[in-house]
Protein backbone atom coordinates (compact mmCIF):
# COMPACT_ATOMS: atom_id res chain seq x y z
CA UNK A 1 0.00 0.00 0.00
CA UNK A 2 1.19 3.34 -0.91
CA UNK A 3 1.17 6.37 1.54
CA UNK A 4 -1.41 9.29 0.28
CA UNK A 5 -0.66 12.95 0.62
CA UNK A 6 -2.79 12.66 4.06
CA UNK A 7 -0.74 10.18 5.51
CA UNK A 8 2.67 12.35 5.39
CA UNK A 9 0.67 15.33 6.32
CA UNK A 10 -0.62 13.03 9.25
CA UNK A 11 3.41 12.22 10.18
CA UNK A 12 4.40 15.81 9.48
CA UNK A 13 1.99 17.18 11.81
CA UNK A 14 3.63 14.18 14.43
CA UNK A 15 6.76 15.49 13.90
CA UNK A 16 6.25 19.73 14.47
CA UNK A 17 4.02 18.76 17.66
CA UNK A 18 6.92 16.73 19.57
CA UNK A 19 9.66 19.07 18.32
CA UNK A 20 7.44 21.85 20.07
CA UNK A 21 6.95 19.36 23.18
CA UNK A 22 10.66 17.47 23.63
CA UNK A 23 12.92 19.36 20.96
CA UNK A 24 14.24 17.47 17.85
CA UNK A 25 16.94 15.24 19.70
CA UNK A 26 14.44 13.93 22.45
CA UNK A 27 11.69 13.08 19.44
CA UNK A 28 12.16 9.16 18.62
CA UNK A 29 10.47 7.59 15.47
CA UNK A 30 8.45 5.45 17.99
CA UNK A 31 7.13 8.66 19.77
CA UNK A 32 6.79 9.97 15.78
CA UNK A 33 4.63 6.72 14.83
CA UNK A 34 2.91 6.46 17.97
CA UNK A 35 1.23 9.88 17.54
CA UNK A 36 0.34 9.41 13.85
CA UNK A 37 -0.83 5.59 13.78
CA UNK A 38 1.43 5.14 10.98
CA UNK A 39 4.31 1.97 11.44
CA UNK A 40 7.67 2.94 11.38
CA UNK A 41 8.34 0.61 8.35
CA UNK A 42 5.82 3.34 6.48
CA UNK A 43 7.77 6.52 8.28
CA UNK A 44 11.09 5.25 6.85
CA UNK A 45 9.62 4.19 3.38
CA UNK A 46 8.97 7.48 3.29
CA UNK A 47 12.00 9.38 4.38
CA UNK A 48 15.85 8.22 4.22
CA UNK A 49 16.20 9.54 8.38
CA UNK A 50 15.52 11.76 10.97
CA UNK A 51 16.74 14.75 9.56
CA UNK A 52 14.99 14.38 6.49
CA UNK A 53 11.82 13.86 7.99
CA UNK A 54 12.07 16.70 10.15
CA UNK A 55 13.20 18.91 6.88
CA UNK A 56 10.19 18.02 5.14
CA UNK A 57 7.90 18.72 8.24
CA UNK A 58 9.45 22.47 8.33
CA UNK A 59 9.18 23.02 4.71
CA UNK A 60 5.14 21.36 5.59
CA UNK A 61 4.87 23.98 8.10
CA UNK A 62 6.26 27.39 7.48
CA UNK A 63 4.53 29.23 4.57
CA UNK A 64 5.66 32.45 2.47
CA UNK A 65 4.72 35.09 5.13
CA UNK A 66 1.83 36.82 4.07
CA UNK A 67 1.91 40.68 2.61
CA UNK A 68 1.51 43.29 5.29
CA UNK A 69 -1.21 45.68 4.80
CA UNK A 70 -0.14 49.40 4.21
CA UNK A 71 -0.16 51.57 7.26
CA UNK A 72 0.31 54.79 5.02
CA UNK A 73 3.83 55.41 6.90
CA UNK A 74 7.42 53.46 7.03
CA UNK A 75 6.56 53.56 11.13
CA UNK A 76 3.09 51.96 10.98
CA UNK A 77 4.63 49.24 8.71
CA UNK A 78 7.80 48.23 10.80
CA UNK A 79 5.53 48.01 14.00
CA UNK A 80 3.03 45.71 11.88
CA UNK A 81 6.10 43.75 10.62
CA UNK A 82 7.42 43.40 14.00
CA UNK A 83 4.33 42.84 15.45
CA UNK A 84 3.23 39.17 13.14
CA UNK A 85 7.38 38.91 13.90
CA UNK A 86 6.91 38.63 17.50
CA UNK A 87 3.49 36.62 17.19
CA UNK A 88 5.26 34.04 15.04
CA UNK A 89 7.73 33.40 17.81
CA UNK A 90 4.97 33.45 20.50
CA UNK A 91 3.34 30.46 18.76
CA UNK A 92 3.77 27.05 18.29
CA UNK A 93 5.98 27.90 15.43
CA UNK A 94 8.31 29.67 17.96
CA UNK A 95 8.78 26.15 19.47
CA UNK A 96 9.25 24.25 16.67
CA UNK A 97 12.15 26.55 15.95
CA UNK A 98 13.44 26.15 19.86
CA UNK A 99 13.30 22.53 19.52
CA UNK A 100 15.43 22.14 16.46
CA UNK A 101 18.39 24.84 16.97
CA UNK A 102 20.56 22.82 18.75
CA UNK A 103 20.13 20.05 16.51
CA UNK A 104 20.45 22.47 13.43
CA UNK A 105 24.15 23.89 14.57
CA UNK A 106 24.98 20.34 14.07
CA UNK A 107 23.68 19.40 11.04
CA UNK A 108 24.13 21.18 7.91
CA UNK A 109 20.99 19.63 6.03
CA UNK A 110 18.70 20.67 9.27
CA UNK A 111 20.47 24.00 9.64
CA UNK A 112 19.67 24.38 5.62
CA UNK A 113 16.10 23.34 5.97
CA UNK A 114 15.48 26.10 8.93
CA UNK A 115 17.09 28.84 7.66
CA UNK A 116 14.85 28.39 4.30
CA UNK A 117 12.12 27.98 6.09
CA UNK A 118 12.10 30.74 8.98
CA UNK A 119 14.55 33.18 7.34
CA UNK A 120 14.17 32.83 3.41
CA UNK A 121 10.60 32.47 3.18
CA UNK A 122 10.04 35.49 5.45
CA UNK A 123 12.04 38.10 3.39
CA UNK A 124 9.33 39.61 1.18
CA UNK A 125 7.17 41.88 3.39
CA UNK A 126 10.60 43.71 4.55
CA UNK A 127 10.88 44.28 0.71
CA UNK A 128 7.51 45.50 0.54
CA UNK A 129 7.71 47.75 3.35
CA UNK A 130 11.26 48.95 2.03
CA UNK A 131 9.47 49.68 -0.95
CA UNK A 132 6.59 51.48 0.12
CA UNK A 133 8.89 53.80 2.41
CA UNK A 134 10.79 54.69 -0.69
CA UNK A 135 7.83 55.45 -2.59
CA UNK A 136 7.14 58.10 -0.10
CA UNK A 137 10.15 59.16 0.29
CA UNK A 138 10.97 58.26 3.76
CA UNK A 139 14.00 56.53 2.95
CA UNK A 140 16.31 56.51 0.40
CA UNK A 141 16.27 54.51 -2.95
CA UNK A 142 19.27 52.38 -2.07
CA UNK A 143 17.46 51.31 1.40
CA UNK A 144 18.44 47.70 2.24
CA UNK A 145 15.28 45.78 3.10
CA UNK A 146 17.87 42.72 3.76
CA UNK A 147 18.99 44.86 6.10
CA UNK A 148 15.63 45.45 7.94
CA UNK A 149 15.08 41.69 7.27
CA UNK A 150 18.04 40.45 9.60
CA UNK A 151 18.42 43.02 11.92
CA UNK A 152 13.99 42.19 12.51
CA UNK A 153 15.04 38.44 12.64
CA UNK A 154 18.05 38.44 14.93
CA UNK A 155 16.55 40.64 17.19
CA UNK A 156 13.36 38.57 17.77
CA UNK A 157 15.54 35.52 17.69
CA UNK A 158 17.61 36.63 20.63
CA UNK A 159 14.30 37.58 22.61
CA UNK A 160 12.79 34.51 21.92
CA UNK A 161 15.76 31.95 23.02
CA UNK A 162 17.78 33.80 25.03
CA UNK A 163 16.00 36.80 27.15
CA UNK A 164 13.31 35.00 28.78
CA UNK A 165 11.37 38.50 28.18
CA UNK A 166 8.02 38.27 26.58
CA UNK A 167 7.63 39.63 23.16
CA UNK A 168 4.72 42.29 23.53
CA UNK A 169 3.63 45.66 21.69
CA UNK A 170 6.20 46.99 24.16
CA UNK A 171 9.06 45.72 22.98
CA UNK A 172 8.10 45.42 18.94
CA UNK A 173 8.01 49.54 19.57
CA UNK A 174 11.06 49.02 21.10
CA UNK A 175 12.56 47.48 18.36
CA UNK A 176 11.28 49.88 15.60
CA UNK A 177 12.00 52.90 17.62
CA UNK A 178 15.35 52.56 18.77
CA UNK A 179 16.98 49.88 15.84
CA UNK A 180 14.75 49.24 12.61
CA UNK A 181 13.92 53.49 12.19
CA UNK A 182 17.76 54.72 13.09
CA UNK A 183 18.98 51.59 11.02
CA UNK A 184 16.49 52.61 7.87
CA UNK A 185 16.90 56.59 7.78
CA UNK A 186 20.58 57.39 8.88
CA UNK A 187 21.89 59.97 8.10
CA UNK A 188 25.58 59.15 6.15
CA UNK B 1 35.17 10.98 51.06
CA UNK B 2 34.45 14.38 50.08
CA UNK B 3 34.54 15.91 46.34
CA UNK B 4 37.15 18.26 46.26
CA UNK B 5 37.15 21.72 43.77
CA UNK B 6 39.17 19.65 41.51
CA UNK B 7 36.42 17.01 40.98
CA UNK B 8 34.13 19.59 40.67
CA UNK B 9 36.36 21.42 37.91
CA UNK B 10 36.76 17.87 36.18
CA UNK B 11 32.99 16.63 36.19
CA UNK B 12 32.52 20.05 35.08
CA UNK B 13 34.68 20.36 32.24
CA UNK B 14 33.49 16.87 30.90
CA UNK B 15 30.13 18.63 31.11
CA UNK B 16 31.14 21.40 28.46
CA UNK B 17 32.96 19.01 26.52
CA UNK B 18 29.60 16.85 25.82
CA UNK B 19 27.72 20.21 25.55
CA UNK B 20 29.91 20.79 22.70
CA UNK B 21 29.76 17.22 21.09
CA UNK B 22 25.97 16.36 21.26
CA UNK B 23 24.02 18.59 23.40
CA UNK B 24 22.32 18.84 26.04
CA UNK B 25 19.43 16.67 25.58
CA UNK B 26 21.52 13.58 24.22
CA UNK B 27 24.46 14.31 26.95
CA UNK B 28 23.85 10.96 29.43
CA UNK B 29 25.18 11.58 33.43
CA UNK B 30 26.94 8.09 32.50
CA UNK B 31 28.53 9.70 30.04
CA UNK B 32 30.05 12.86 32.00
CA UNK B 33 30.92 10.28 34.57
CA UNK B 34 33.19 8.30 32.10
CA UNK B 35 34.63 11.26 30.83
CA UNK B 36 35.12 12.74 34.58
CA UNK B 37 36.71 9.17 35.81
CA UNK B 38 34.10 9.74 38.37
CA UNK B 39 31.19 7.56 39.81
CA UNK B 40 27.31 8.85 38.98
CA UNK B 41 26.87 8.43 42.99
CA UNK B 42 29.43 11.51 43.51
CA UNK B 43 28.15 13.70 40.64
CA UNK B 44 24.69 12.72 42.18
CA UNK B 45 25.85 13.98 45.98
CA UNK B 46 27.28 16.82 44.35
CA UNK B 47 24.14 18.35 42.30
CA UNK B 48 20.72 17.61 42.59
CA UNK B 49 19.54 17.33 38.92
CA UNK B 50 20.99 17.51 34.99
CA UNK B 51 20.10 21.02 34.68
CA UNK B 52 21.69 22.04 38.37
CA UNK B 53 24.86 20.35 36.97
CA UNK B 54 24.58 22.22 33.80
CA UNK B 55 23.74 25.56 35.64
CA UNK B 56 27.27 25.05 37.43
CA UNK B 57 29.23 23.82 34.63
CA UNK B 58 28.27 27.09 32.45
CA UNK B 59 29.25 29.60 35.46
CA UNK B 60 32.48 27.57 35.82
CA UNK B 61 33.28 28.31 31.98
CA UNK B 62 31.38 32.02 31.26
CA UNK B 63 33.92 34.48 33.35
CA UNK B 64 33.32 38.28 33.28
CA UNK B 65 34.50 39.52 29.79
CA UNK B 66 38.31 41.32 29.87
CA UNK B 67 37.86 45.05 29.52
CA UNK B 68 38.06 46.11 25.97
CA UNK B 69 41.46 48.32 25.00
CA UNK B 70 41.05 51.87 24.09
CA UNK B 71 41.57 52.45 20.54
CA UNK B 72 40.60 55.97 20.50
CA UNK B 73 37.70 55.93 18.73
CA UNK B 74 34.05 54.69 19.10
CA UNK B 75 34.24 52.97 16.05
CA UNK B 76 37.68 51.29 16.77
CA UNK B 77 36.40 50.41 20.07
CA UNK B 78 32.95 48.82 18.35
CA UNK B 79 35.38 46.56 15.69
CA UNK B 80 37.50 45.55 18.72
CA UNK B 81 34.27 44.82 21.27
CA UNK B 82 32.09 43.15 17.88
CA UNK B 83 35.45 40.88 17.09
CA UNK B 84 35.81 39.87 20.53
CA UNK B 85 31.78 38.64 20.86
CA UNK B 86 32.68 36.84 17.20
CA UNK B 87 35.79 34.99 17.88
CA UNK B 88 33.71 33.95 21.51
CA UNK B 89 31.14 32.56 18.77
CA UNK B 90 33.51 30.87 16.94
CA UNK B 91 34.94 29.33 20.04
CA UNK B 92 34.09 26.11 22.26
CA UNK B 93 32.19 28.57 23.94
CA UNK B 94 29.81 29.37 21.24
CA UNK B 95 29.59 25.65 20.96
CA UNK B 96 28.07 25.34 24.05
CA UNK B 97 25.41 27.50 23.98
CA UNK B 98 23.97 26.26 20.76
CA UNK B 99 24.12 22.86 22.58
CA UNK B 100 22.21 24.23 25.41
CA UNK B 101 19.75 26.63 23.43
CA UNK B 102 16.91 23.92 22.75
CA UNK B 103 16.85 22.56 26.39
CA UNK B 104 17.32 26.41 27.98
CA UNK B 105 13.96 27.30 25.96
CA UNK B 106 12.06 24.50 28.15
CA UNK B 107 13.87 24.79 31.70
CA UNK B 108 13.71 28.18 33.56
CA UNK B 109 16.62 27.44 35.68
CA UNK B 110 18.72 26.62 32.68
CA UNK B 111 17.57 29.29 30.90
CA UNK B 112 18.47 32.01 33.90
CA UNK B 113 22.12 30.39 33.86
CA UNK B 114 22.45 30.94 30.22
CA UNK B 115 21.24 34.02 30.06
CA UNK B 116 23.38 35.43 33.39
CA UNK B 117 26.26 33.67 31.64
CA UNK B 118 26.38 34.70 28.44
CA UNK B 119 24.68 37.70 28.29
CA UNK B 120 24.59 39.70 31.81
CA UNK B 121 28.64 38.60 32.44
CA UNK B 122 29.30 39.93 29.38
CA UNK B 123 27.63 43.90 29.47
CA UNK B 124 30.75 45.25 31.08
CA UNK B 125 32.58 46.00 27.89
CA UNK B 126 29.63 47.42 26.54
CA UNK B 127 29.40 50.51 29.14
CA UNK B 128 33.19 51.09 29.15
CA UNK B 129 32.99 51.80 25.30
CA UNK B 130 30.05 53.88 25.63
CA UNK B 131 31.23 55.85 28.58
CA UNK B 132 34.62 56.37 26.80
CA UNK B 133 32.36 57.77 23.45
CA UNK B 134 30.64 59.62 25.88
CA UNK B 135 33.87 61.39 27.12
CA UNK B 136 34.97 61.61 23.69
CA UNK B 137 31.67 63.93 22.32
CA UNK B 138 31.21 61.16 20.00
CA UNK B 139 27.81 60.06 21.31
CA UNK B 140 25.30 61.77 23.45
CA UNK B 141 25.60 61.34 27.47
CA UNK B 142 22.17 59.73 27.59
CA UNK B 143 23.65 56.91 24.71
CA UNK B 144 22.66 53.55 26.37
CA UNK B 145 25.11 50.79 27.23
CA UNK B 146 22.19 48.24 27.17
CA UNK B 147 20.77 48.76 23.83
CA UNK B 148 24.33 48.39 22.19
CA UNK B 149 24.78 45.41 24.37
CA UNK B 150 21.10 43.99 23.42
CA UNK B 151 21.55 44.87 19.52
CA UNK B 152 25.22 43.36 19.42
CA UNK B 153 24.20 39.73 21.05
CA UNK B 154 21.64 39.99 18.86
CA UNK B 155 23.51 40.30 15.76
CA UNK B 156 26.02 37.42 16.40
CA UNK B 157 23.34 34.82 18.42
CA UNK B 158 21.13 34.81 14.91
CA UNK B 159 24.53 34.52 12.69
CA UNK B 160 25.85 32.20 15.26
CA UNK B 161 22.70 29.73 15.44
CA UNK B 162 20.53 29.90 11.94
CA UNK B 163 22.70 32.14 9.46
CA UNK B 164 25.26 29.15 8.26
CA UNK B 165 27.79 31.86 7.45
CA UNK B 166 31.11 32.76 9.22
CA UNK B 167 31.41 34.71 11.69
CA UNK B 168 35.00 37.04 10.48
CA UNK B 169 36.14 40.58 10.18
CA UNK B 170 33.65 40.99 7.08
CA UNK B 171 31.03 40.15 9.16
CA UNK B 172 32.02 42.03 11.96
CA UNK B 173 32.30 45.69 10.07
CA UNK B 174 28.85 44.94 8.39
CA UNK B 175 27.52 44.84 12.24
CA UNK B 176 29.34 48.13 13.49
CA UNK B 177 28.97 50.28 10.00
CA UNK B 178 25.49 49.35 9.56
CA UNK B 179 23.67 48.25 12.40
CA UNK B 180 25.49 49.77 16.18
CA UNK B 181 26.50 52.97 14.43
CA UNK B 182 23.72 54.45 13.24
CA UNK B 183 21.90 52.93 16.33
CA UNK B 184 24.07 54.75 18.86
CA UNK B 185 24.43 58.01 16.82
CA UNK B 186 21.43 58.49 15.73
CA UNK B 187 19.76 62.29 14.85
CA UNK B 188 16.46 62.41 16.98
Amino acid sequence: MRAGPDRRTAICGAVLELLGKVGYDRMTMDAVAALARASKATIYRLWRDKPGLVAEALVHQFQHAVEPTDTGSLRGDLLALTGTACEYANSADGGVVAGVITAATRDPNLARALRDCTYEKKRQPSETVIKRAVERGEVDAGTSASLLHEVLHSMVLARRLVDCAPLDRQFAEHVVDDVLLPVLTRQV
